[in-house]
This record gives structure tokens, sequence and C-alpha cells, in this order.
């Protein structure tokens, strides 16, 4: 963990380092381009001789699909404070991104044209689900509701099941976010299955959902076929705290970005100095409690920081060019900072919110624009699973009136079809 | 040009081999990588040096910059109807795309959170407009006027301009949407200034607009770093026809499609087939009056087709396969037809409405997704200019009645930090 300070002369280059957080990736183009041929090119056959080579299973066409008694036996594997904490996170999330659909626009301009646009659905969606341990049941919920509520008519579920084994949970959230056709497979294989379709496993038209690298890699040579998502990078936390803040809640606010990765980022900014102080000390106690220490304690010491400011103007624009994917604001008031606020993927106002409720419960989002990328990019949400038509109409006298400025345009462009197409159809004088 | 019919029995073949439209993109990514490196390491140096060997200028950091003066001679070039033209154009897209400026959301639930949802513009867009033919006016106005209803505070323009010749006609469309920052620069290099920021030009959040391959490449290239809009491919229209309509019509419909690239794809779908024959036979003689014939029939020669249908179902059906840019109804009565559109970038209405007036003046976006994208991807928006931060507030009630859940829910997942954020601030019974 660093400790920077806006008042020391190398606090430009501190901070610009604390920011350059370059993950290695490794070289898988070459492997995902062979695997997506070979499945877009022999369908199932392919699929299956890849998860018999990865996942050592030997599966038919016919049991590539969870069986309804499957998803029955994981739900009754699930405990029933499970399964209604799994009910209620999906009910509210599914309240949440009920208020952003979008509202239709038609209207006639004064030149006499109606025109608008259009939102519609899309056919279908793939949602990709990690297998194994970083198969999280909340991701389910957060890909699939927002596709359910924009209307998309059939969501396809990938995920891998080394060994046939699934992981009952997250079945249980497929159940509670109303999927029910599941595949077991996964890795680039899943995504060009999706992407152009097989035997067993229909095309969709946008596929959703984190992965690995080969996952990654397999989106981006299969987006142009089909949509993606952005392709998720390590995430980060901000949090913005004054002298009153309790350094252990503080503490474990930093702890739970730093225990996803060990490239996970979590920062605090204060204005407190004994704060600061004793935050640190919590971080070092409380991360003896967890059992996943390693991955926290490395990225923590790695990618940490605590960064003194001399007013709450410096926290702000220190938080505006981080652009983190989290931003916490542990302020007995945080509407006058929060309205300073101009890039954050989420914002967590006041002492009470802690990142994980949003993480799980409240309702929107939590899949959200990493490592700087709030600056242009948005959380998931109804729009992500619905595109747009606009449309025109224009009567005779609205074609007499601004025809000519259009084949005015066209000719100055060079293209005659297109004056042509809009001079024929003028009266002639 | 095919003619294809939905009573033959390669029906199905011969459509799926007519949407197979492969255009072979040379081997760029190497030295697009090169180039962005340096630009990257190099800056201004880099860029400089470029433009001396791609463009045959020789510029200083300082003349990089497109004057105030450069721009007044521009204006004084324009003839007064294409200032005109261009003028009324801005306005009508202006209007246009103001009526889809989003709202934002705020709510109180019934646990007392309040969640909502704020939008905000990006603070830079960088424009990139193609140098010598195919700078079009008309796309610099399409692209530049959605990012300033959105409210984006700089714009920065780059084109090339080889041997130091610019199109005025661009600089007038430019000064009609209220651009001033331009630079003479384009490809790879002016990609790698934009995402990355030299000494002279300043980084931008995203970056919009149509280039060649090595644009197109050098954009995926550094998408992460900025925002991109999406890769165009070849585009098409689809026109759906009845028996009345007028054969010189469409075959400049048609052709105005066809003009634009040899990769570019114009389909006709009819019930009647007199109207498809008089509509070739109108084609092949219109094709003489083009100077662009040698690209129009290429495209048409290629990718051109005719397909009769049995009825108007089989129609829309085929449009919804197709899922084009563009799609004209070229009926009396649309209505019916255009409610069981599904998948169009844009679609034309009556008789009255050729696809070139909604290239120009009507007001909706025509940078459209193309070959089949529609399916998921829209037009270009203010939406692409615009980012969203969601955010909530919990109070200690709501806290204390749904943390528990949420504690659940992170145990599940293996994350103790997160069940620890919540535990710490619940009240101790």
């Amino acid at each position: 963990m660093k400790t920077l300070s806006t008042t020391t002369p190398s606090f430009e280059a501190d901070f610009t380092a604390l920011l350059a957080r370059a993950s290695v990736a490794p070289e898988v183009s070459g492997v995902v381009r062979e695997i997506i041929e070979r499945v877009r090119t022999e369908g199932d056959v392919a699929l299956l001789d890849y998860i018999a080579r990865f996942d050592k299973q030997t599966l038919t066409a016919e049991s590539l699909r969870v069986t309804a008694e499957e998803i029955e036996a994981a739900l009754a594997q699930t405990p029933e404070v499970l399964s209604e904490a799994l009910a209620i996170a999906a009910r509210r999330i599914e309240l949440f991104h009920k208020t952003q659909l979008p509202r239709d626009i038609e209207f006639t301009d004064e030149a006499g044209i109606t025109c608008g646009m259009r939102w519609g659905a899309l056919d279908a969606v793939g949602l990709y689900v990690p297998g194994g341990k970083a198969a999280y049941p909340s991701s389910v919920l957060m890909n699939a509701i927002p596709a359910k509520v924009a209307g998309v008519g059939r969501i396809a579920m990938v995920v891998p099941a080394p060994g046939r084994v699934l992981n009952p949970y997250v079945l249980a959230a497929a159940h509670a976010a109303g999927i029910t056709e599941i595949y077991r497979v996964g890795g680039a294989q899943a995504v060009a299955a999706l992407a152009y379709g097989t035997a067993t496993i229909k095309r969709v038209d946008r596929i959703v959902g984190p992965g690995n690298a080969y996952v990654a890699e397999a989106k981006r040579q299969v987006f142009g076929q089909v949509g993606i998502d952005s392709i998720a990078g390590p995430s980060e936390v901000l949090i913005i705290a004054d002298e009153g803040a309790d350094p252990t809640q503080l503490a474990y606010d930093l702890l739970a970005q730093a225990e996803h990765d060990e490239d996970a980022q979590s920062i605090l900014v204060t204005t407190s100095a004994s704060l600061a102080e004793a935050v640190a000390n919590e971080v070092t106690r409380a991360l003896e409690t967890l059992p996943r220490k390693q991955i926290a304690r490395t990225s923590w010491d790695r990618h940490g920081a605590i960064i003194l400011v001399q007013d709450e103007d410096e926290a702000v624009d220190i938080a505006n060019r981080v652009a983190p994917e989290h931003l916490q604001l542990m302020l007995i008031d945080p509407a006058p900072i929060f309205s300073k606020v101009r890039h954050a993927g989420a914002v967590f106002l006041g002492r009470n919110t802690p990142e994980a409720m949003g993480d799980y419960i409240i309702g929107p989002n939590h899949v959200l624009p990493t490592s700087g990328t709030a600056r242009f990019a948005s959380g998931l949400s109804v729009y992500d699973f619905m595109k747009r038509t606009t449309y025109a109409a224009v009567p005779g006298q609205a074609l007499a009136a601004l025809g000519p400025h259009a084949v005015t345009l066209a000719k100055a462009e060079g293209l005659t079809a297109h004056a042509q197409s809009i001079a024929v159809r003028l009266p002639k004088d």
C-alpha cells in the first residue's frame, strides 16, 4: 500500500504511477481463433470434443442441456435463507431496471414530416457464467434480469461443468431470474456456439457475462457477428471519508474490493491523517481474518493507496480523475460532493451504504465500467438488451420544400444517384 | 444482380449466399500497432513524421491546427445554396436529436432506499473525418451534432490533408456544426493522438467517425483507453415495393446505395414480377447516367438482388432476416408492414421518402448499423456521447432489514470481506 499526499512535490508522478495497473494477458488469440473456426464449421461435434478435452467429461448433444430435474435438485440443495435472499435480490433488481425502460418517440415537425424512434428488445441473448469458484449467483441475477426486463424473448445460459459438477447456487440464481435454457459448456467454444449456433445451441444476438482471458478474447473475435458487453478489466473502489468515519468499516470496504482479485485496486481519500493511520492499521488486522487473505493482501500491497488531501474539492477532483467503478462517499452529508462527481460507475452515499450492499441487494446493476472507463462507459442496463430503429415519412409538400436542399448536398458530395433518387420524385414545373 | 423467388426449392440456399458478403480486409494490425506505440511515446514528433511520410507535407506542431482564417476562406469558397442547405440540415438534425435526450431517474423505495441514475455528457470527443473524395460534409453534421446536443464540452476533429489540401465543404460543415478545433492529420496516427494525447492534441474520451481499414484497426486497438463507435461494414438498402411503385424511382434508390461502395448491397423485394422486370431494365439504363457507374455496376452485379415473394408477410420476414441498415417501404400504406418490422437501422415510409432524404436532411442519424447488425445495434445518437452513473443511499433501518440478506449472498459466494463490510455496520442485538 502506498500513502500519497497532494502536498508533496512528487504527487502527480505518484498518482500517475498508481493508476498504471498493467495486468499481463496471456497470448490466446491464435488458440481462440482455431476453437471458434472449428465450432463454426463442425458445430456440436467440435463442442463435445472440446468439452471432453478441457472439462474431462464425455457428453452427447442430448446431454449438453441441463435438465429440469438437475435444476430441481439444485434448488433442493439450496438453503432456505439463500433462496429467500436470491428472491429478494431478484425482485429489487427487477424493480430498479424497470425504471430504465425508455419511451418511444414520434412527432410531426413544421415541415409536415413525421419522424420517430422505436425501441425494441433483442430476440435472443447469451449469458456466459464462469465455472468453479468464480461462479457468482449474484452475477447471474445482474446479467439476466435487465435482459428479462427489456423483453428479450430467449436467454441461453452457458456454464462450464468440469467433471460434470455445477454450482447449485448458480442454478438457483438462474431459476430466480427465470432462466430455463442452460448448457454445460464454457470457454471460447461456448462463445462460438452462442455466436454462430450449432444443431443444439441456437445462435443469439448478443453475449454478456464475465469470463477468463479465453472467453474475453472469444467475445472480441465474434464481435460484429453478435453484440458483446464491454470486456471487464480489474475492478476498483475509491472511498472518500472524513474524520468521523469508522476505521473498521472502511478497512472491510477496502478489503471487499481487494479480495476479488490480485489486480483489484482500493483507494481511500481523506483529509484526516489520523483516520488514514487508523484505517491502515485496521486493514492489517482485518486481513488476518479473511479466508481470501492472500489475494486481498497482494491487491492491497501492490495497488492499494491512501491519499491525503487538503479539502473536499481536492478529494472530488481525484475521484473524477480516477473515474472509479465504485465510489463510496462515507460522509455525514455526501450531497455537496456527489453533485461534483462527474465520472464514476456507481456511487454509494453515506456511511450506511457500503458497496457490498450494491453488489447484492440494492437494485442498480453491479456490472460496471472498470479501470477508468467510467469516463465514457456505463453500467449494464436494459439499454444493453434493446436497440432503436428510427423512421420517417415525408409527405409530398415536404419533399418539394426540402428535397432541393438534399439534392444540393448530394451533388456537393458527388453522389449523383442520391441526387437523382430525390430529383425524379420532385414535381416538374 | 441475382433474381430470387421464394417459391423455388433453392431459395434458402440462394438467400444465404446473397447475405454472405465477405470483404477482404488487408492485414494491417502490425503496422497500426507500431504507429500507435510511436505516437503514444513520442507525441507530436511521431505525428509530424507520419504526416510527412503519408501526406507528403512538412508541418510543425504549431501548424497542425487549422486556423480560423482557413475556415473563413473555406466558407467564402462555399456556394450560398450549399451553405443554406448545410444550415437547414444542421438545424433539423439538432431538432431530432434533442428529442432523444434522456431523463434522470430518482426514487425512494418501500425499504426507504433512495436510488437513482444520472446521465452526464462525455468531457471530450474526437471526430475522425476521412480526407479526399470520401470526405462527406453530411457525415460531419451527423457525427458532431449529437455530441453537441448531448452536451459534450470539447469536440476535436481530425482530417488528413494530403498536400495540405482540405475539402472546403467539410470545413463549412464543421462550421455549421459549431466545431472550431480541427487538426490536419488522419490515419492511425490521428486516432492514437486522440486516444493518448500529445502536446498539441489533448486526449479525448471517445472517438467516432468513419475511416479506412487502418483507421478502423486503430480504433479497435485503442478501445478501452477510449470509447469508439462501431466499426462500419459495407452498407445496404432493402426496398419493399408493390405493383404501383415507379420503376425509375426504385432504380435510383437501389443505385444510391450501390454508388457508395463496390461492397454495398441493394435488394428489392416485391410480389410483382412485372415491377421486378421493369426495375431491372431501369437500373441498366440509369447506370449509364452515373459518374460513379463503375462502382455502382460492380456493387449491383455482385451483390444486388430482386427477390420475388408471394405476399407482404414473406416480404417483411425477409426484411427481418436481412436486418438492413436502410429499409424503404415504397407502398401506398406502409403502416401494416412497418408494424411487423423488428430489425432495421432506419425505415423510410412511403413513396415520397427515398433513403437519400434521410442521408441529408430529415433529421434522424445516417450513421447506422450495417451488415445485419441491426439485430442488436442502433444508429448513432445522443446516448453515444453520454454515460450513466447509478447511485444509492441506504438509511440505517434499510441496512438492518436488507443487510442480512446481502450477508447471506456474500457468504454463499465465499466473499468474507463483502459480508463483513455489511455485518460491522449492523446494529448489535
